[in-house]
């Protein structure tokens, strides 16, 4: 079996990037001499899943940060070749979040990091999701692209530890209701 | 001078009621046995200013909770009488924010509560708030009266201090950058 978790910043009023994919606001509040948790998080991690979205935002920084291999769900890119830089690290698949899950598990992947607000969203709505770390920036930004979106049903979290760091950032660990 | 302060509960996702002003997702996960620090925010405070909404709401709870007086924003009902119960108690009045600050200060008030989604939003786009305790709930609802809105600009925000509760709640108390 295969078990999705999330790791994400947000601005106070929920949001993870402008509307135009602009993530300055929270660049500029992160503090690198703090540690956010987030190698640990990636070391527990087999794979990253992500959107199109998110994985066109990373294509924009100055190199590619990821050791795991990631898996791009996407009905856009799926035809299309990966770039020549990517290949064995990236792949694309036009896939539900429910069918990426089986596929993820009958190839033995085990924990999943899952990123991008949109793919958060629709893995949420599907019950794929067994915990998020939210960690929280000291800004309204005003609008953007939502962490959080429609549900069919409320979803209940229970909190796991919270942590404010001195940059005030403050960072929440929800494991969700089965 | 007057200063506005807020202290409001929201759901993970950002929202402080459904659509229809139900907040029994946020009632059915707070313990009264847990101190969340009310009784001694209000007790720094002289008045209470909401907006109808918020105000239409707690007229529907089983009493009136509030010894401080009150003063409702509201265009619809400045023109209206006050219900015989709250005479004294409550105030109608149609004021902008900044009019409202500038006739509280003029009569003395110092320190007022601000409640209510709808004038929270329209006090942070005016730069009127001094400070917002956020209690964040465990719980996704998908939907409802959002906490925040739009801004013409970033606000941001220095940590004061956050704190977890068994329950589940982190609260989070930010000063609004000047």
């Amino acid at each position: 079996m295969t078990t999705a978790h999330v790791f994400i910043a947000t601005s106070l009023d929920g949001y993870i990037a402008r509307h135009d994919g602009d993530i300055g606001w929270l660049l500029q509040r992160d503090d690198p001499a703090e540690e956010h948790g987030y190698n640990d998080f990636i070391a527990g991690k087999d794979l990253i899943v992500m959107g199109r979205g998110c994985y066109q935002k990373v294509l924009t920084f100055d190199r590619w940060h990821y050791a795991l291999p990631v898996l791009v769900l996407s009905r856009q890119l799926a035809g299309t070749a990966v770039p020549p830089a990517l290949q064995g690290k990236v792949r694309f698949a036009d896939l539900t979040p429910r069918q990426a899950m089986a596929e993820l598990a009958q190839q033995g992947v085990r924990r999943i990091y899952l990123d991008g607000g949109q793919l958060v969203q629709s893995f949420l709505r599907e019950g794929l999701v067994t915990d998020m770390v939210i960690t929280t920036v000291p800004v309204l930004i005003g609008g953007g692209r939502p962490l959080f979106g429609a549900l069919p049903n409320d979803i209940d979290l229970k909190l796991v530890s919270s942590r404010a760091f001195p940059s005030g950032l403050v960072q929440s660990t929800y494991l969700v209701a089965p």
